[in-house]
């Protein structure tokens, strides 16, 4: 998100709150909250300092502004977070003050802050994905037999319905859902390693405060800390790109079929939106263009926060500050994009007589597979070939209907009556096993 | 993968061979031997055509140069390939050829020939992580005590374990082995939906046919095609590249330790490799920057997959051409990656003697906080530190040994005698949890 | 490029062959040989050796195959090409052999090496570009005045001309042609710096020797050595991605034009090429697929090389190998796309009756700006505008066209007359300066 | 830029305020006051509407929260930025807000407002490059004798200077800025096309409106509108990225010599950056930390950028709202790493006894070329190679200093006495033309 002026457009109120700078510093305060506590429990640090800390935590925030200057300083946030911190808890109480951020190194903070943003991440995009899918397994019910052009290539092949292609954004939002189920085991992990990850600053007691910890905040811990392995990261990464990118997919196939020469669809109305008191005719996809620019641009934030996971050591210069930049970046495009989606599919004007000229456009040619595999019994399948592709290739250059052509043919016409050659080019009737396809995918959806 | 030239250096012989034009045609003419087959059985095609087809697909080879100079005229591999196998077919049996591909579009062919080769690039990917897995498993082991320094920001920070360091390498490798488990059932899905994705051209035997097909080719057979939606695709190039990513930070590590002012490991040595005669003093990380190179390209070609699932319709107008030249090479340089990576694993030269000695390169200020905290009880946590701090002032000042400096302060020397102090000073002696999380992961290994 | 199958889609003869193995070999030895005759000039090495390692450089080649496998161990191609040219010249001239390669370290030959590729891929680059051009100022001259749908958003806003369109084509090729010749003095840079770069393998005499090096081999030779910073191959990659994204622009544009729908150009047609005999109303935009697939990749390698800029010391560890695999490949990508691009633009069907035909869609609604800008100055603007706006939306509500209901109006009925009115609604009446432009590109195009 | 609070880490105060909200609409503003201005100078609009839509984009600025919540729901920020601009003229004259963005398009305002903080970009930059040459041109003078360790592949190979490391770092600084200049001319140029463009809301006033508002706004207008084409906009993302990763190539280099082990320079000390009260032996590269990260990013927004540019039509949906997200984060990026990178130049603590120091580490081994080639004369070349060979693998075997080998052996003794053989191991004696190197690119830098 390169500045707030454009946050409005591209991102969704929900995943805006997670990743706001006020919630990031009141993760990262959380997890100095749960420290101390889980430190006094386990006899690290005094129980009378457990109080102030929280306190300290849960009370007047932080000061976005102030912290981002001491930040830009200090190299990392969570250096000035902690002196802050600090000063905080020893304005009240002097003694607690000493346990502050007791043990733990600043990554620490950090990662854990976003791990537990991440897990707000994950119920934001799963709730999203069940409101987008439920709008799409609606539209893949209602026009499960409605009749469309495919289109391959940019050209249109042969019919489908628009119930299959809603199907299959329902298909891949499902599969989504999936991942991110798969995902969180392994993703919502705390991290808590010290200055180097053997947590030798709690003498014995590192892996039974980790433990605790992870516990305290909600989230698993560890068989080992893994400030140095970015894999975790990387996949949630990739879980936001893909979401990003399967709402561009819808984007780009709204966007097209609003297209003036097609208008098969239109974007929900909105006042103030896509329309143009100049260019009355105009119905701009406004949704489906913010969609894609998100989608354009997460696949390059993935790829930062893959490339900065070959870094140095036990904390890494430059890969992991890339990371910082990119990845509530990439989440907040997704959040925005999916939310986005499921506005577009919860409102979706779908005009089935557009589809129905629409199909109709090359005067039956479309329909030239079907009308041969018809007559292939009747006439052996080779002759029909022959003479349906002589018959296309007549009426291309005549710019007659096939129709015509086909009926004026003495062998077809012996074969297929006129209203029979009409029937055989009727693209309802020749739409294979798209209601099938449907079914099955409403039904696994169904049983989610 | 730019040239024949570079692929022995970034590939590896396994994964060299499963994507080897000779392996990407293969794969199509199993896909369409296995069609043909199963057509018959359903009872779309004639019985008699099945053996033909069968053995010109298995015949023979279609001639990868003319298969390529054709491509370029058509516009895909699918078409040409179809023709030559026809033709082929046609040659012994005219009445089989009618019913090469019958049914089926290319991206059918090419979509289903690539997933194929995706299984074999998974199980090769599986076994070399296999391997890698069990030489850092044993790494861990035997160096689960040796101490060496942790690095953070490229400075050393506090004394880890180069078992620890092994245990993370260890940890990430498992995970990419259970990413891999997780996406198979999702991935390795057969592609089949005829000329736009409805499977009209097979009549109602549509889906028995996908069924069939699937069954024959060891794949699942989706709810519905999936040719437009190219998530599934992206998830095998998220975990292609996730792998190179993880190979390349074991590869940074191992280059930065064997740097000659370190010298902490060495990759293993080879005939030819890494060294220079007129340079007798280097070792160069040849291997490391191989996996390095490949680390650094993987996360972009990820980025073309991901770019490309926003596409058109129901087949796309570049986002699945970018598709066919990324994801191979992505596949390729992490199978090389993994390789050297495991190679590199197998026949590390680890030097624990440099890693004791670069622990002394302070002087003692590394294991700063490991005495401030052994005199806390004695002296009071702040009084401790206060006196520790000034100590190491004192040190860096003076430009001498921390032991010498805290030995002649009269409080500390009240608290602990010289050898104690010397003793505070062991490296070995603060390494916290190290040992435990190594256990803890090669339990996990061992559970496997 | 991910294999020879499809490099004869992707690619273009004439870059292929710049960057095939054999003359990556050859640019390499062409390196060698010119080193070692003004070596001898400059009294460095013997002049007897000059004509053995000459002849060796020029015979009978080094084996492709041969220098992969040795690559593979050795971890770069100048080592093992070093060796063999070494071996070669031995074998006729024990003597000369001792002075192959002397005093140049394995990046003088293969940056260099790479560099006299980027000499003859910047003549190719440059022939392609003026062949596009030529054909794109023929089109913007032809179509000077052929009204089209301008479209925004893929909606129609308002017409504009093919000639408008293609003038912008031409306007960009002829940027890339500049950007080329301001690039070439800063990349086609001899490197020459030895082991590290002093040159103090050649003594007193590096800097000659660097000098009548460079002038042999038609390069600069810069104030430094350049091994350690990449901006140069950056700035040719950026000149590469350019210019692949420009032919892409063209081929979204040709790829929507060709729609079923639109069908206002068509892609040259050639035998084999974008037709489907099952689907004879098809007609793919195979080019153009080729070209956006090529546009869809080459982002990605241009920032795999900008990321490999950031490298370690006096030669990379990662981002230099990663240049070896990404900067040929987009080069020829660029080389693919642009070709492609230039056999598009000379041979594209243009269908004026069919634009003129889609701008009649709203049935005058597109139109609806310049009724209103030309009524104005009677009725005054914003009664105009307000009358206008009204028809509009009542001729969108009843489904008729505009000029009926501006005609019934009474009040625009006094001011203009049916006939007035609709030429009003002519497209080609209301194309401001679209001509000017045209012809303004097409003076600059004249005077290059 | 993910959110203000990094913003102090990434960015500069003078990028900052070029791609603030603020000055994002300051510059939109510009365009309109001056576009009413020139079109009233053509007589195009009322010369009495300029004053009262001047005085409304000078005064109150437009709230960016308001707009950036409108722009939410219009798809853009320019059409609620001319619908409450034209609110602010309408409730002082409500004639002249009819004139108000009188006939443009939103994309000229976007487009042309973006230019003019390009035009500010290009000069903010070229400040900090011309203070980093500075700084640099100075550490290349003062250390251009300073001998240190050249290393490739992460290994010391041969000796260097420091100075002409810095001289490296200069001549890329200075190609930079040439780069910078070339690019004016194409990158900063007005866009004004109208609708669709071909200006025909200006009548045939539209070439002249567009030179004169070029003229005055300080910018080119090129012969076309080029909002189709944005190679003019990757021109700038190109240069954009390239001096961020010159930077990173810089930081890596001084985070490098910052390790623990290496110890050659230091970062500028400065209250509160990369110190450690805990770790007082460290010394964080934090400044370098941060431009690595910048250089990390950079890359991949560089990709959208050109991604984005094979767009739509006349106006794309996708590539052009990614450009918004990318460019400006982009143009921070590079503007903090670049600042940043001046002021570690500007403070950097180098140390020659460190770089002297690990000259020694091999004892002699790295100066086995200088022996052999200076014996040469004496022994001939291959005696002398196989001499000295030998005598490194002894001193390698046996632990000991290459001098001492060196001189037990008789024949070496016969052509050089002890101390001979020292000065021949002395690395300020093996410089090459490093100095000459620098003095070149001072030379070049003196002439600027």
């Amino acid at each position: 998100m390169p500045s707030p002026l454009l946050a409005p457009l591209f991102g969704s109120t929900a995943m805006e709150a997670v990743f706001s700078d006020r919630e990031t510093i009141a993760a990262m305060l959380r997890f100095e909250a749960a420290l101390a506590a889980v430190e006094a429990e386990a006899g690290v640090i005094p129980k009378a300092a457990v109080t102030s800390i929280a306190k300290a935590c849960a009370g007047g925030p932080i000061d976005p502004a102030a912290l981002a200057a001491a930040a830009g300083v200090a190299g990392n946030t969570a250096i000035p977070l902690v002196k802050m911190l600090t000063a905080k808890v020893a304005a009240a109480d002097a003694e607690a003050a000493k346990w502050v951020h007791y043990g733990a190194t600043s990554q620490d903070v950090m990662d854990s802050g976003l791990v537990l943003q991440l897990k707000a991440a994950f119920d934001v995009l799963d709730a999203d994905l069940a409101r987008a899918a439920k709008a799409a397994a609606r539209l893949a019910r209602i026009y499960r037999d409605t009749p469309m052009a495919g289109r391959t290539w940019l050209q249109q092949a042969l019919p489908i319905t628009f119930g299959l292609k809603m199907a299959g954004v329902l298909d891949a939002l499902m599969r989504h859902r999936e991942r991110l189920g798969e995902a969180r085991p392994r993703v919502l992990v705390l991290q808590l390693g010290g200055a180097a990850g053997t947590l030798a600053s709690l003498g014995d007691k590192g892996p039974e405060v980790a433990d605790r910890l992870a516990t305290a905040l909600g989230l698993a811990f560890a068989d080992t800390p893994w400030h140095g392995h970015r894999d975790r990261i990387l996949e949630a990464a990739a879980l936001f790109a893909g979401i990003a990118v399967t709402c561009g997919k819808l984007a780009r196939d709204v966007a097209l079929l609003m297209q003036t020469e097609v208008g098969e669809v239109m974007e929900p109305a909105a006042p103030g939106r896509g329309g143009s008191s100049t260019m009355p005719h105009k119905r701009n996809p406004m949704l489906s263009a913010t969609i894609l620019g998100a989608a354009n641009l997460a696949p390059q934030l993935l790829a930062a926060v893959a490339a900065g996971g070959a870094g140095e050591h036990e904390r890494f210069t430059g890969g992991w500050q890339a990371e910082w930049l990119a990845l509530p970046e990439l989440a907040r495009l997704a959040g925005g994009a999916l939310h986005r989606a499921a506005e577009l599919l919860e409102g979706l004007e779908v005009r089935p007589e557009r589809m129905r000229a629409n199909l109709g456009l090359t005067d039956g040619l479309l329909m030239a597979e079907a009308v041969q595999m018809a007559l292939a019994p009747a006439l052996g399948r080779l002759a029909a070939h022959d003479l349906i592709e002589a018959a296309c290739r007549k009426a291309v250059a005549e710019g007659r209907g096939l129709l015509d052509v086909l009926a004026e043919d003495s062998v077809i016409a012996g074969a297929a009556s006129r209203d029979e050659l009409a029937g055989l080019l009727d693209p309802a009737r020749y739409l294979g096993a798209a209601g099938e396809f449907v079914d099955r995918v409403l039904a696994r959806y169904a049983g989610m």
